[in-house]
């Protein structure tokens, strides 16, 4: 993987890059969209091919217990299990295994606690986590080496090695301790990882929770090692506000010459504060999830589509969207579709979100070219 | 709408032909899939113009419900509402309504009764069927003229005039009352249709349930009617054999220059057992429905995409098929999806499976022009 900055805006630290991965350009910054089993919901991975959706974020966790590292491997690796030509990022799984033991920040600050989903911590030690997998209660046992191990067998681009998610209310000591122990567990994910590079980039994960020294020193220890780029994960603030001043005083620690991730995050009110940051990619299942939810997404706006005024709007969604969906169709057959529960709504509406998020991206690289931001 | 034979065969009654319609041509014999609400579950129009499915199914009764025949109309009819350039055929809502009340063959026959789906018959008369949306409990009236005008705002290439579905569980006599009644209704939805034929075809359904003579005088009256074609509802019995037994005597009295479609009925084994005795057309759900539960059909039988073995089946699901699905996914991933729970398994097997009727059916018309069947 190599990485070029082809402008850095005058305005702000926000920057037009370029990474090369053995399956082709990311042009950043630059939208991720999930796909946590190997496709995004309700797409098939050629049409997302299609779209132009140059990366794509699969879930380690999820893979790990079905269908396995090795029926990926075996199949060749994640590009050829899922019929997918363009780059793919993997995470480590840690971050699936702790938030379903602790809950999301979102589930604490609203007292939901860990959710029920089966997923279920046993164990962590310096050694790893060991947890009940969801599908049959069988024990796991994660590691920074069987992490990337399985990471090896799913072949993305971009891999992240092991880390801890601690949750949101945690004493000072024990966010040190757990940041501490992180960053073990990520140079030992390196270590391993470089034992056999096959052509997999590794991105380090930043941590030290809303502590802003916890934050410096996590930067300062992980930007020492030969990571070849920079994640920003674990709890960002309650709020957006919160995030962004975080950012603020983070950003300026990472080094610029590498490309880096903000962990989970997506919307479109956080890429228009984050990328005048200097953040380059952004991963989150918000397109593809408000899609499913009748949200349609347009430069003037969320469209609702089961508003009852779409009834009678035989236009596309957007005037002049090239997507799948406005070419064929229209706004009012899609309401009828969200009104008749069919699945192909949310297909159709999937497909435009996700061509929307490719195009506001594209006008944002061009924005930032421009020093307009 | 015309009808050309091709060529009949010297074995059996089975016929290859064309009809010609404003949206182009069916070949016969022909499947024809069930897109309920305007659309097939879990593809999208264009995708499935794509794979050459040359006629669809839509139900009345649900579009008249939800969007309204109104919508329908403004859009520009079915064909530019739901973006499908081939030919559709509409039902005339009366068999929801009646089965809805009723409960299917299957239904009666394992005493599960009327299905508790809301759709409830409020009244039965000379004039109609009145009955409650089940979308907001609100009185909808159904009478050959109001499904006529309803077919007409959807514009369908196909429509069929109202009938009465009686339950399989009949008396004879109450059974010839319901016959009569049809009758009346189906005249009154031709002379309702003739005043405005609009380029569209009706195909009269022929009815008698289980009774030979009431079949035999069903097809005497309604061939006698200016028809463009006949379909075959109501009651075929309570075994496959049963129905076989009575399309043998029935289909000798079905005018042979005129096409033919054998309602609700499309599985494989139908399908082989039906058309030697020269059925057209035939409407299921069957391959969609199977898709959606994981069963895929190749010409070697069905093959149960969860099913363990075929975790590490790295080839499609048919070596040889052209379809979408088989030219860029494996039944591993196939299978992975299925066990995933993802949407997009639906999607891939529903294409695969639609796919595989197209050419099913191109085989059955090849094998009728060679006089093999």
């Amino acid at each position: 993987m190599t990485f070029e900055i082809l402008h850095q805006s005058k305005k702000s630290r926000a920057r037009v890059g370029r990474i090369y991965t053995p399956h082709g350009i990311i042009d950043t910054p630059n939208f991720v969209a999930v796909g946590t089993n190997g496709t995004l919901k309700a797409l098939d991975n050629q049409m997302v091919d299609s779209i132009g959706l140059q990366l794509m974020f699969c879930n380690t966790y999820h893979l790990l217990l079905q269908p396995g590292p090795d029926v990926v491997r075996r199949a060749g690796g994640l590009h050829k299990f899922m019929g997918r030509k363009m780059p793919i990022i993997t995470d480590s799984g840690g971050f699936q295994v702790f938030s379903l033991a602790y809950g999301s920040v979102a589930d604490e600050l609203k007292s939901r606690g860990a959710k029920k989903q089966g997923g279920h911590v046993m164990k962590i030690s310096e050694e790893g986590v060991l947890f009940r997998s969801y599908r049959d209660g069988s024990p796991v046992l994660l590691t920074p080496e069987t992490s990337i191990q399985a990471q090896k067998s799913l072949g993305a681009d971009i891999i992240i090695p092991l880390d801890e998610l601690p949750p949101y209310h945690i004493g000072l000591d024990k966010l040190k301790t757990s940041l501490e122990r992180t960053h073990r567990w990520e140079k030992r994910s390196l270590e391993e990882h470089l034992k056999n590079r096959a052509n997999q980039a590794m991105y380090a994960v930043i941590h030290g929770g809303v502590d802003p020294e916890l934050r410096k020193k996590s930067a300062e220890f992980l930007t020492a090692l030969p990571f070849d780029g920079f994640a920003i994960g674990g709890s960002l603030g309650k709020t957006k506000p919160e995030m962004v001043e975080m950012l603020k005083q983070l950003m300026p620690r990472v080094p610029v010459e590498k490309p880096n991730h903000l962990l989970g995050i997506g919307d479109l009110e956080s890429l228009e504060q984050c990328i005048p940051l200097g953040i380059d990619t952004f991963d989150s299942s918000y397109p593809t999830r408000a899609a499913r939810h009748g949200l349609l997404l347009t430069q003037e706006g969320g469209v609702k589509a089961e508003k009852a005024e779409n009834a009678n709007h035989f236009a596309p969604i957007e005037r002049g969207c090239s997507c799948w969906t406005c070419k064929h169709f229209s706004l009012a057959y899609l309401h009828h579709l969200f009104k008749a529960r069919e699945m192909t709504a949310y297909t159709l509406a999937s497909v435009h979100n996700l061509h929307f998020m490719v195009e506001l991206m594209q006008r944002y690289r061009n924005a930032i070219l421009q020093d307009l931001l």
